[in-house]
């Protein structure tokens, strides 16, 4: 019962600590969670009819093409149905990306503070990761370009960056994907795309034509507010996705995933709405964070890195106590927090509770 | 843009024809699904309650441990908590048991007519799969246990199989496992236990603290009707699981899959019921299978392998033009047909048409 040598010391995933773990293990009435940048305005009302539609049908495995969900999404997005792979969230997607193309020996670059997704699946693979260190918490893609050989089969590049937030620009990233060697798949995670009101940014789904060896990730979790459901999707040329989809489970999204995802996707006012409060939010926090003399990556998701000049752990732990959740431990940034953007009674009692323990 | 060289030529997994996609494209009112070993009985009603209950929290993020569901299940089972994964469907548990194991080169021995997804797994994984023919139907555990040599990695027994229906007695299996060294895992695929009423199955789950090298699957897509929501679990001892759960990604299982399988597990008459009512419609079958001559695999999951004495994927085609969808294309048994047993009504249904197209 040897396993992969190579997965045994893997790091275990941590996820946000759940409101009510919060709630009981102290017993608090409320707890406020910035820890997973979730839509804090839940999902589009629409949601709740179609999910409803399916409760007759719960014994029925889903279309395991997607097919309705598929069609609705090609439209939306302008490519071929034939572009479009869908996964138990996009984590999924990379999982599948990685046991698609990863040979052992293989070699991978990615951001040395980014979606830890990436290099656990390189890992299990047996592939050597690369990580190139952030500057001023952004991909450094010219670093991430010097390290690129024969033996380099995927780049991953999350635009924006979790958990710092911050962008690669359009010109950085054409220069960019004008040079990489066409045998080197390049990820581009837009799981926090529709954030985005930067006038610089550019999503990667118009520059499929051009580069054949892109691959855009995306996901319902985020706006759409569907992180329950998990699922997500992969968009890219056809040849690419159908290697992918060799390594797809058969039904690797339920019923409900792909009825709630059409009907949240039919609902572009709610994204909208929730792209400028978010916005909103982003800047009520920038200018408490300039007041209390904290720095902060420049945020383009719907989440804010700031540097709390203490151990963040022990933030975590303040904040914690005060009914409110947010992240710790990136290994990079030892004292910054990442905190999700709530709405905006959320984001003051978030100030509130960080102005408090900063003064203690 | 180079993939690993063995999933180019993956035979793509062929889904049962969905319901609405026949009616659609043969004018038919009336479609009876006999394809995909779904429960005709649909899920306990108490499943639609508890996917009620968490249509508020669409939002947010599952909770990846699946606490809830765990503890009710390991009490159910009388196992710890720690002695069970849960995956998307039992497929995702059998993607992880290879993901985490299988080097390449590594050996893995299983039937030569069983389910499609242990293969397609080892496959991926550059292991060497050793299929050993059945015989009559069922699993020679005998001939399996002489191919095992030092470079085997995993045995899959899939117990009633997939899709011939046939079971190992506990002497057999007990006899097989006392033999298999411990460096194999057995992969015990009890997809369709709660199915079964011949008294001598062994359930493998009784079998775990004998042979650490066990590893037995289950599902709630089968008796339990929730084949739409993609939940199914890995029972094992502890350092097995932990082995499995280290590739495992983070959130693989919804909230509603979650909440619908605790409810659904708490309603064990359901289960009781639904077993009766599947072994009535089997003798059913059997009877008039022997009426019209036909030969059959003993059935203990809740479909039936006959043989049709034509090309199956003619009957399929033929019962199709009737409204009756069955599996066909069993490349072991070019002459047999799976059928799915269904409610008294469908059961009756089937007959008359398979009668019919059997005198035409």
């Amino acid at each position: 019962m040897l396993p992969k040598p190579q997965i045994v010391n893997l790091p275990v995933y941590q996820p946000g600590k759940p409101i009510e773990e919060v709630k009981r293990e102290l017993g608090l009435d409320e707890v406020i969670k910035l820890a997973s940048n979730e839509n804090p305005y839940g999902c589009s009302p629409r949601v709740r009819a179609a999910i409803e539609h399916e409760l007759s049908q719960i014994s029925l495995y889903p279309d395991g093409s997607a097919a309705e969900l598929t069609a609705a999404l090609a439209d939306h997005l302008g490519v071929s149905r034939e572009q479009i792979i869908f996964g138990c969230g996009s984590d999924e997607i990379i999982a599948l990306i990685a046991r698609a193309f990863l040979l052992p020996g293989d070699e991978t670059i990615m951001a040395d503070q980014t979606f830890s997704v990436y290099k656990s699946n390189a890992d299990i693979e047996g592939a050597v990761s690369i990580e190139v260190p952030l500057k001023n918490g952004a991909h450094d893609l010219e670093t991430m370009l010097s390290h690129v050989s024969t033996r380099t089969k995927i780049i991953w590049i999350c635009n924006p960056n979790n958990p710092t937030g911050t962008i690669v620009s359009k010109s950085e990233l054409i220069s960019f994907l004008d040079r990489v060697p066409g045998q080197a798949l390049v990820v581009l995670d837009e799981a926090y795309a529709e954030f985005v009101t930067d006038a610089s940014y550019q999503e990667g789904i118009a520059l499929l034509d051009k580069y054949p060896n892109l691959v855009v990730l995306k996901t319902f979790s985020k706006i759409y507010g569907l992180a329950s459901l998990r699922i997500g999707y992969g968009v890219g040329q056809i040849g690419v996705i159908k290697l992918i989809n060799q390594v797809r489970e058969p039904f690797n999204t339920t019923r409900i995933a792909q009825a709630a995802a059409k009907a949240a996707l039919a609902d572009q006012e709610f994204v909208n709405d929730c792209r400028t409060k978010n916005s909103r939010g982003i800047d009520y926090l920038f200018s408490q964070f300039q007041r209390l003399n904290l720095a902060y990556f420049p945020a383009h998701g719907n989440f804010i890195m700031v540097d709390v000049k203490r151990p963040a752990v022990e933030m975590f732990q303040s904040l914690l106590t005060l009914g409110i959740i947010v992240r710790a431990g990136f290994s990079k940034y030892p004292n910054y927090i990442r905190v999700s953007v709530g709405t905006d009674e959320q984001n003051q009692k978030f100030i509130t509770a960080l102005e408090q323990v900063l003064g203690e």
